[in-house]
């Protein structure tokens, strides 16, 4: 990509475009996932953890249980189920950790914790006899190859996609009804492998970012697409360091719209289904008033810096594929800048002291 | 305050000051509160709603019902209610919204779906005979006088406590244990009181941000803390449109650590009890990689810009008062770079329409 430019190509952006193979390796562990939670008995209590893109991993995972609403789901950090929840876990709670590295020293000690208290756990990695899978009581390894930068990106997509693989599946036994999830599941690794395809449509505006001097950015997305945004967020801070956030789509409204005027772009991921558009009019809003607007999005479409997807797009489990496009951004972003997104700053393939 | 200077005194400022009497009047409304919630039947899900500074302070609000564990307890921005959570709404619900106005328009529409559905409903504002007092099943009215600036101050702190010892009585009532919250609850407007001493302190901390041209915060708190890190990175966001974020205090070191180095502020409120020493190691290594901090803690202490309060301010409802150093640091900030904080760019004092 860019070849006249000589851009030399890291781990990172190669990792990037091993994620549809990675989510075929996903859709394809269904069956064991199934059995994982078939496993589990009934419980009142479902903790999803992890770390940084692991958490926000779970966040996404978590959605279909979360929005049953027939279960207590609550995804956290690590750390926060240690210092403030562990009182709340008991024998009739599931918990699930999400580790990449099967190391991460919170989430290890989390999980510990949980199982001393009698709950049962399930550790989602990729490293196959790595810690995690000696200390839950059903490990899943993801076969989706190693990842080699210290950035988290394909692996990000593989856990979102299978915790809420397994999360759609607890919520069909639970509310006894048949989750359209699972279905849409499995149609992602393609739709994944058509948005590699945006990789020079992306490459094109970092580039008009970097010229324009952008060096802040506001992610929003709601629903499932919140987890995404923050992810996002995280991508373009772990990798350039400049200053990110994300938000609830509508939450910009009450008091951060205050910062339009200032040199900062919106990255915007808008799969709403049924309710998009009633979403456009706020998104048209904030373009109204002045706003530099990256939108991803099936159903709205603001002009050149709007990535506009096929209408197969539609469907919840669709906002995750909104992680690609950003993370390609981060990546042409940051070379753009002179950073080296396989070496981040400060950090280390995972932390092991808690 | 620094009359040197001939600072213009905002409403802002005005209404921070009046904080203890805010906070006075809503423990001298703790009757009232146990009647509304001895009148709520008992549920199986209970959902806080707001919007902005409104949902934030719901997200403290709920904390001793989400920490509790034994009732599913969500805080959510009124919008993501809307959009994705209604149908997990029903008459087994409870749901409790916040508007300082009675008239944000999401707030007002998510009760009435509520209501729609079967939930009861109670309602938290200031202002007696709005709209949201005609919607709910059971209003409460805080009289802690009017708040002239835009930006939410002293009802951010009013609705925070007013909700959380809502949430304690309900807690106490589920688990049938005695929650010691209530009693800290009680404690808290004469701890703001000494607080605002700190006034000129913070205001010198202020100067010295303007001087470095900081221009970019990252809030951190763990859990009662982590809302009061949202509302002040909010705050400073709103007020003076610069860069801000709020994370989870451990979360920090998970990506978001290869930011040390840039110029930017962590600003970290810690009042952990029994846990802080644990937490003490963590926020010494950021201070160790270089970063510059604003400490707001009971327990540790790195210098000059540590807000060192007193064991009084132990316990997890505590937290809460660390909104007040923050929102004092958003005033003198935004003044000092000539904004005018009672008048936010593209804000009103509510939103009308959804």
């Amino acid at each position: 990509m860019l070849p006249e430019e000589n851009v030399r190509e890291y781990y990172m952006i190669r990792d990037i475009r091993d994620t549809p193979k990675a989510l075929d390796a996903v859709v394809k562990s269904l069956d064991g996932i199934s059995e994982v939670a078939a496993s589990a008995r009934k419980f009142r209590k479902i903790f999803f953890i992890g770390c940084g893109s692991s958490y926000y991993a779970v966040l996404f995972g978590s959605w279909p249980l979360m929005k049953n609403g027939s279960v207590l789901a609550f995804a956290l950090p690590s750390s926060e189920l240690i210092l403030h929840f562990s009182d709340a876990v008991n024998s009739d709670s599931l918990v699930v950790g999400v580790s990449r590295s099967g190391r991460t020293a919170e989430t290890l000690k989390a999980l510990e914790i949980c199982r001393g208290k009698g709950a049962y756990t399930v550790g989602f990695t990729i490293e196959g006899g790595s810690e995690i899978t000696g200390i839950v009581d059903e490990p899943v390894v993801l076969d989706i190859g190693e990842e080699k930068s210290i950035i988290m990106t394909k692996s990000f997509t593989a856990f979102s996609l299978s915790t809420a693989m397994f999360s759609s599946i607890l919520s069909e036994r639970i509310s006894g009804e048949k989750q359209t999830l699972i279905d849409e599941c499995k149609a992602i690794p393609s739709l994944a492998r058509s948005l590699l395809s945006y990789e020079d449509k992306i490459a094109a505006t970092s580039k008009r970012l970097l010229s324009e001097n952008i060096e802040r950015f506001i992610f929003l997305g709601s629903g499932p697409s919140y987890p995404i945004a923050l992810e996002g967020a995280l991508k373009v801070k772990e990798t350039s360091y400049v200053a990110t956030e994300g938000l609830h789509l509508l939450e910009f409204r009450h008091g951060p719209m205050a910062t339009i005027g200032e040199r900062l772009t919106l990255v915007i991921s808008c799969f709403l289904g049924e309710n998009t558009v009633h979403l456009k009019n706020f998104v048209s809003e904030f373009a109204g008033k002045g706003a530099d607007i990256i939108l991803i999005s099936n159903s709205i479409d603001l002009g050149e810096s709007t990535l506009k997807l096929p209408p197969e797009y539609s469907g919840e489990c669709k906002a995750l594929l909104s992680i690609i496009p950003m993370q390609i951004l981060a990546y042409y972003y940051a070379v753009g800048k002179g950073r080296d997104p396989d070496k981040p700053r400060n950090l280390s393939r995972y932390i092991q002291r808690f």
